[in-house]
């Protein structure tokens, strides 16, 4: 296997680490965030560190680096207190990264990208039309990791719209049905195919696939 | 589109809301963290939290809610500082999954699952043998987020192992050859196609593909 350790990392030429680095932890999320400015100026731009907080209440955060782009979606949040944040579906990559070019202030990435607003249930910021799931969501708090001064901010979900054929009886969205992509470090955009899901894990109990009632026999 | 506010999210059943609100924001990591106990207990347990924080210093961090399982992780991690992170392959996903259920303190995970415990560089925890990519990571914080009681664990990475023939020559690992899995929610695992990667996007140009030299006519 190959191997570096942290020193060797830090001696990386600067983009081969990011592509190292960004790729190392796994797939990431895939979303557009947008925004609205109070001068009425939107904005959208792609982000790969949306997590999953809780459930109960529902709450979700996002890593971001506030002194470089996209500065416009920081301002706006704690500006104006609301967001959305859109899947990217596989037909909308090309416009999804398109995204992250640095654009003036007053340009809005939805007209330079050909993503359409949609405006849902009186909420200020727009929504992304063409997104297969979307969400509304309120700022809560953030959270600054002083170790390299990125900031985390978590917001409650206030709003979740899907396409109602993706959804399983037990409250389960398939994202292979939403056509939810992935991203594999800063700029790979990739399409996920289900291998299986599986029920609850108990000890000494073999693993059971939705889909197959029969156990497989394996631990 | 179906529509779920915040309101009607609080009233769901449990379960339900489980599996809605863990797999609404889209597609996350897949990965099994390793530790010991002081008194050489190994433990493996999977997580589909761990997200990029930062290329330099290279940074990772993952989320937990240390008052329900796993709760061997986040004690083995305080007790010793260490801890490794491995990347769920398509072929080990039932096994994966399976660390999962609430083993006994002093059974470790390895011994039940068939997952391979692997001693690398003198690293006091183990990798997972059969993982393609994998971390050695060094405590570096906590952040305890107040909302909900969980805590984002932020740690360092001292040693990155993969497979040499996954890298590209800008640095970036291709995930679809490490054959690298992603999590629907809690319980799906889906194995991603990569569809394209895109060089930096500016203002104004077209996005260009890394592999399709021509532009493809869209922004």
């Amino acid at each position: 296997m190959k191997h570096y350790d942290s020193k060797e990392i830090g001696k990386l030429e600067k983009i081969f680490r990011l592509n190292l680095i960004n790729s190392c932890t796994g797939y990431k999320s895939a979303n557009l965030i947008a925004t609205k400015s109070e001068s009425g100026v939107s904005n959208v731009a792609v982000f790969n560190s949306v997590i999953h907080l809780g459930s109960n209440p529902a709450m979700l955060g996002f890593v971001l680096r506030p002194t470089t782009v996209p500065r416009n979606t920081y301002k706006n949040i704690k500006e104006g207190g609301f967001f959305t944040v859109n899947h990217i579906h596989k037909d909308m990559i090309e416009q999804a990264h398109q995204t992250a070019a640095k654009y003036e202030n007053n340009v809005s990435e939805f007209h330079q990208t050909g993503l359409l607003e949609e405006y849902l249930d009186g909420f200020y910021p727009p929504y992304v039309k063409q997104s297969v799931v979307k969400m509304g969501c309120r700022y809560l708090n953030e959270y600054l990791i002083i170790e390299n001064e990125t900031i985390m901010v978590v917001a409650a979900i206030e709003h979740l719209y899907f396409q109602e054929g993706i959804q399983t009886p037990d409250g389960w969205l398939r994202l292979e049905d939403a056509e939810t992509v992935a991203i594999n470090g800063l700029d790979g955009y990739a399409l996920p195919v289900l291998l299986d899901r599986f029920h609850y894990a108990r000890p000494g109990k073999a693993i059971r696939s939705f889909f197959n009632k029969e156990s497989s026999g394996k631990l």
